[in-house]
């Protein structure tokens, strides 16, 4: 049992420490968006693409899990002002969930698309699905709720 | 409804878009993690506290719900090594699920608890808490669910 | 603040108490599949229909969440032998999530869908759908996780 | 590949066939909580303790998952009305998720901890966890969503 190698992981502080501790704010969105193109857009679907940048890779060299749960959240938040809502009020999270089915890795051409199963007054909640493009191959799969406060002013 | 919107928003391109396209391999980890500090680390438990950096805030200018998850999956994987498996293998992701039940801000004091629920020869299930240091009250909690493909080979 | 409410409700045993007693055991798959026919099975595929009993109602009279999400674990774990495995050994539950997204009532006819995600070595993901027949609206969507001990063997 | 062998499982109707379509209507909840008895109910947090009823195993002689995940939705309700809602409105389900850990057996004694980890104005989440009481061994963990309309109107 190393704990220490534990602690030595978590607390890691790398070349890139002062980079980081540099970054503006709100960072996280550009980090995990800047590769996404957006295939499609219509009303309760939007489905983009994106070629995996080494950036988003975790040490097994595929996809980071994290990076993949924070591309439900943003590409499924997208899915509601595609129902009709402002981009500037497409509620709180809620819940989120992310089954990971197989590993995808860098360079690697990705779909992702992001279905509303429901979109009511209060609560919304979108199926958010990760293919790749090459094979059609599902990887990823998870559920993004949200709670609409402004939407339930109305 | 405004289509155009939402695919300006899931392709905006900002004054940091050269800054991302230069960064480094695996950059995910250290950006949610350069803040972290361990407090305890014994087996089945790890707590890590963080002052919430700006550079990790949404729109709302709270706690990103993707960074949240993805803290999720750095630090519950970190429960699996404190009962005897070594850092580097500390399986791949089978789900990660995340309740988010409050906001908490930029230079808010945070800590996160991984509890190992169980690390058995094949699957290891850990829950992971998010508490505000000043009032201890839950803002988040997670599960995290991995397969352990080396040990089942032992 | 009623407490004693509470536990009248959690406690409550009504006229059907001794008929609950006197039950064989593994009752609670006919209670919930009884009304079930097969429509359609296809590798990696299944497809069920069901007229909602009023046994399965809740306080509310519609379809109980808890036969919900027993039903996403019984046709959940039908999709496994659909790809080939043994109908008696379709594996462990790690994970079942349910989201409700709409009521559905006592006679309404449902369709419920499971599709496999994947179905590994050891891992098996499958996605359950349930739709209103008349419309085609899903009312409910959950994923079922297992794990499949004895085909790791092979 | 026996398609037709998943076909009988699912649609099997054995001696219990005609036992199942005499049942009165609501008859899931007597089935599963006519073994509870509450332990503890304090604001917040409710405990119960049930002897597994044979009634409630799967094909495994262990408790069925479908009755976990419809346990989790009855007893985690009820920790909505102990922190001061009315018994009779307790919201309706948004999302259940269950983690399997461990399987439990038929007689043996079982703890049943509900703990909210919030109820806010819309939104309530509690947190269910399944203990054995012998050992103290968590075997099941799970999280229910609820929405509060009713609470919303006020």
């Amino acid at each position: 049992m190393d704990l220490e190698a534990v602690k030595k992981y978590l607390e890691k502080k790398g070349e890139t420490s002062s980079l980081v501790d540099g970054l503006p704010a709100r960072f996280l969105e550009p980090l995990i968006m800047n590769a996404l193109r957006v295939d499609l857009i219509e009303p309760g679907r939007v489905v983009c693409s994106m070629k995996i940048p080494p950036r988003l890779l975790n040490a097994g060299n595929s996809l980071h899990g994290g990076a993949t749960a924070a591309l439900v959240d943003v590409v499924g938040s997208a899915a509601i002002p595609s129902v009709g809502y402002s981009v500037s009020s497409t509620g709180v999270s809620v819940e989120i969930n992310v089954s990971y089915l197989d590993a995808a890795y860098a360079h690697e051409e990705i779909e992702i698309e992001a279905r509303a199963l429901r979109v009511g007054k209060a609560i919304a909640v979108i199926s958010v699905e990760f293919r790749k493009k090459k094979t059609g191959k599902i990887f990823a799969q998870g559920r993004h709720t949200k709670f609409l406060p402004t939407a339930s002013k109305l």
